[in-house]
């Protein structure tokens, strides 16, 4: 079995450019308004563990991740920002952290146990109720507490949380003292491979690898009383599962930990089920945007090419956990699939699920609008039909997403570069430096480009002679031209990546993508999309709205032959696309239904005015489509 | 304020055609699986007041109704079947109605109530929940004795709902001692006027004024936790409501009602609410099908223009409702928009709620159906998405709709001619002799056609010297030719009649409508239609199902200047439609989303097969589909 290493975050400077731009109001705007939401829903002061029955803000049991995702968030930024003009700043969110590990210290329990949740609120229930986020929460302190001390050196956390995971170890492994096998909601897994990378204690790597085998051997008809045990994906022992199912987070997380154990323990037939799970993914349950689980209900994966846009639930954690388990996955085997799919996801769904300003939030991200349908209820006390928000909030009561989307923009550094002895792979592209070491020989790539505003990309590589740099060739590029110091390369991609021999100590590669605008079609499978097309830009798809582009916009077609215009919109922070489309002239339709006049039937002439799907909703309640007809 | 009369069902003998043999289906077959549903289901026994707690079978609040209209359907049937050789077998049903007559006289109340719920049920009840369709029983009663009064000249039936009646005016309008001021489901009012016409009692059109005039002063608030009070028309009182909402059935029960009472009142004020509510439904909520209501969430109306196919409501009494409202309309104002709206109401939504065998029923009536969809909870205990019903039951627990059908078909006479003292209107083409009297002369209209299998239809008219007789041209109609006694008419429609002169006491008017399909679509208001059309042919929408046409049916596109074969299938009781149309081919879409190719992007041909839509679901589940792609 391959495996490669991820070159990361922190040893990758985004210097420029588009995510040099959203990494800095991830990391100035939505660190605070998160906090600030937090403080403000009691979240920060649950950890002092003063609660009382009849007190306001009483601890929700997933609160503890919220506040451990938020903390991993500062780490990132910490990290990234370290000897920089930002650090002061940055210094008074780690001292915010400091005094939130400190009160984890006072309140942790002696055995190792530490739970808000379960010691003020229902301490007798402590590993009793499998659905209640018990391990999950344990499972993001951890991520937390990696994440902190890799940022800063300061063991503190980490070592409170090796005494937890000690104390999982006996209460599961050991004791098999607990109600239940296995954690109703995964995470615990992942963030134990990571605890054992951190600290090099092989029991932590054992514990999660326990998690994964013991899967399906609990009892679902305990757990849920709405949902089944593909809910949890507890209905069969994970090397039998081969399909993506249920709640969409739950999944990608059990997913991610399940390329983790296959990657360290070389297990094949894990690996084999992980491809498997991946490709019903992306060719059957995945969204343009790179969106995952469509139903509300159950926050879960449906029926393959089950996509309505419209009501899609598509969960910003979602979106996010297939992204984490598309980056293990590249970390085994370097195929594009997984690095497009990484791609789709950041420029679409990821930024989709926060405002432009860094501060307000979705939740669910719906790839079609229409607002009036919010009031269709007209004639009963509530809305009854269901549909995604159309407009982003600043806080939710589950406020799971907005500091997940924290943690992950502050280290999507991460996502750029993997290697091993030979080979050095650029997945995405995003101006940045990077310093690294291979076998001892350090390594320095400096990426310049514009992308994706601009398909240029230069190279600046020192250090590599001898091994091979492999560049993505992205799927939604027809036509591209690379040049190894100036001599163009025409070798054919290999499973996406085109390998370039670096012969010397300096070598540059430029490569330039065809970034004309390309009209999609989804397969005929996803019928809610039969008719219709997306266009796309290099990696962003674009929506239009009504705002710009008048009401009814179901109506509005593209001329399949028509000219783009490219204009960068600095407001949009990319570029927006003009194109010539129809729409019928509405005058011509007092009635409901009439008889189509082929031979009069002239249809309006009307600029369309495309923007970036991720900038929808950023300027008040409008319509919205991606999916647009095409004639 | 102009007035016409009706003809009467009981004069009208349908000889031969479409709606012979849809007569035949229903009154040889629904009417026997109905009542040995009742029966089963406990409704018929529940007559005998015999139930106790404990028993099975406990009486709902609304099965008088269920039953009343079944009750109805007998009357009609053995009133057109009367002399006839069925007539026999016809008895059998009427013994059986006699029956029920004997029980509700031995029942009924001292006072005259009659209810079986609120007798052995909730007796401490009577007259105290507005919400609990006592006086919408009350009114399906009456109407079921009128019918039966008129159709065997039995009057024990009507005395005891007069008796009843005079106790409602009593309670309601004298004392005013129960808890509500007017029913919280419509019925009363409508069965009130029917019940003055055949009584000649003016205390009973009065209670019916009576309850339209208090409409609006219940308070709202009391009645239902989901709903408001458009829910009930309570929102106004009925002289301000401009625009349908609420419940359809009550609804369109309410306006049926309100045109009745404008018509006996002469009161212009409450038609022109009328005219003004039936132009909100036709042009703003009305399916293509006829149907109306279009969401499960209160049985309701919604928002303008908001008609979804997959989630159609479109309950089958709704769209009866709305023919029952707009024949009234029909005897206040000749325009062809009121038979147009019944023409497409039978052809279309009223016949899709019956199996072609007659027996089951669809309650809800979907514009289009993905069976797949209804599986889509895979991870859920149940499912929770909520779709229509996608094949017809023989039984539903609430079963207002199949005895509705049975009273509608059975009586569908009633709804092809009005005649004032110059002109009689032919509304409907259906082959049929009638016999009435205007002024004291007799009059004979044959009418010989094949419609709508044919568009010829001949009028063979005796007794007509100096009136004139008006034929609408309906809406779907291009082309016509209309000849009197082999002479071309020329003269232009008025509000959609052409008005011929009968000069002579024999008159053959021949017409010949144009039955070319059409391609029909939707107004870009209807933005789930945006991009598609509907084939009709004369006024049967046609629908694709995937047992034709294979499936991904929303995939498929008609050509546009496709020719048509027209071909009469005896199993579906009309023509199928064979045309020339285009689907991707799947085999190249492995990705689920891929850029468009144009130039080397053909289709592949296929050859439609459409059917009537009011057939689908008759050969299996299926996906189905009205609204196509066009290219």
């Amino acid at each position: 079995m391959h495996k490669y290493i991820s070159v990361s975050y922190s040893k990758v400077n985004i210097t420029e450019g588009f995510w040099q731009r959203r990494q800095q109001i991830n990391n100035q705007k939505t660190v605070y308004a998160v906090y600030n939401r937090f403080l403000e829903t009691g979240r920060i002061d649950a950890f002092k563990f003063a609660w009382k029955p009849g007190d306001p803000n009483k601890p929700h049991f997933f609160w503890d991740s919220d506040v451990a995702k938020w903390m991993e968030g500062v780490a990132y930024i910490y990290n990234s920002t370290k000897g920089k003009e930002l650090m002061k700043k940055d210094e008074e969110l780690v001292r915010k952290v400091d005094e939130l590990v400190d009160l984890i210290e006072k309140n942790q329990d002696e055995s190792g146990y530490f739970n808000i949740y379960f010691t003020v609120v229902e301490p007798e229930n402590r590993w009793k109720i499998r659905t209640a986020h018990e391990l999950y929460c344990a499972g993001h302190l951890i991520e937390a507490a990696v994440a902190y001390y890799e940022a800063t050196g300061k063991r503190k956390f980490l070592d409170l949380m090796c005494k937890y995971a000690d104390h999982i170890e006996k209460v599961f492994k050991k004791e098999r003292s607990a109600n239940f096998i296995t954690p109703g909601h995964e995470e615990i897994e992942l963030a134990l491979v990571r605890l054992y990378r951190a600290t090099g204690e092989r029991r932590y790597l054992e514990l999660a690898k326990f998690f994964i085998d013991e899967r399906g051997k609990d009892d679902p008809s305990k757990y849920y009383e709405f949902a089944n045990a593909k809910y949890a994906q507890d209905h069969l022992p994970v090397r039998e599962q081969h399909t993506a199912e249920g709640h969409a987070v739950r999944a990608t997380y059990l997913y991610s930990a399940m390329a983790d154990i296959a990657y360290e323990y070389n297990d094949e037939q894990l690996f084999d089920c992980c491809r498997k799970i991946f490709r019903d993914i992306m060719n059957k349950k995945m969204y343009i945007t790179g969106g995952i689980g469509s139903s509300h209900n159950g926050e879960s994966f449906t029926i393959p090419y089950d996509l309505p846009n419209i009501t899609a639930y598509s969960e910003s954690c979602a979106g996010i956990g297939l992204a984490l388990f598309a980056w293990r996955m590249l970390n085994i085997d370097a195929d594009s699939c997984y690095s497009d799919v990484i791609e789709r996801i950041m420029y679409n769904v990821l930024l989709s699920s926060v405002s432009l300003d860094g501060e307000s939030f979705f939740y669910e991200n719906p790839l079609e609008v229409i607002p009036s349908l919010l009031t269709r209820d007209t004639s009963l006390k509530k809305q009854m039909s269901r549909f995604p928000a159309i407009q982003r909030s600043h806080v939710f009561s589950c406020s799971c997403c907005p500091p997940n989307i924290l943690r992950f923009i502050s280290s999507i550094g991460n996502l750029i570069y993997t290697y091993d002895d030979k080979t050095v792979f650029v997945h995405q592209y995003i101006a940045s430096e990077t310093k690294f070491t291979i076998k001892g020989k350090n390594v320095q790539i400096i990426q310049q480009t514009d992308y994706p505003n601009d398909g240029k990309i230069t190279l600046s590589i020192t250090g590599m002679e001898g091994r091979k740099l492999a560049v993505r060739i992205p799927y939604w590029c027809k036509n591209y031209k690379i040049e190894r110091d100036n001599v163009e390369i025409t070798e054919k991609p290999i499973k996406g990546y085109v390998y370039i021999d670096c012969n010397n100590e300096f070598t540059t590669v430029s490569i330039t993508f065809d970034m004309h605008p390309r009209l999609f079609e989804a397969s005929p499978n996803v019928q809610v999309n039969s008719g219709r097309v997306a266009l796309q830009r290099g990696p962003i798809v674009y929506c239009l709205e009504a705002i710009d582009n008048g009401k009814n916009i179901r109506d509005i077609s593209i001329d399949k032959n028509t000219n783009f215009t490219i204009k960068y919109d600095d407001y949009f922070g990319t570029c927006i696309i003009e194109a010539e489309g129809y729409r019928r002239d509405e005058s011509k339709y007092e009635m409901l239904y009439q008889p189509i006049d082929f031979a009069n039937n002239k249809k309006l002439k009307q600029k369309l005015k495309f923007i970036p799907y991720y900038a929808f909703a950023n300027r008040g309640i409008s319509e919205m489509i991606i999916w647009i007809l095409v004639e």
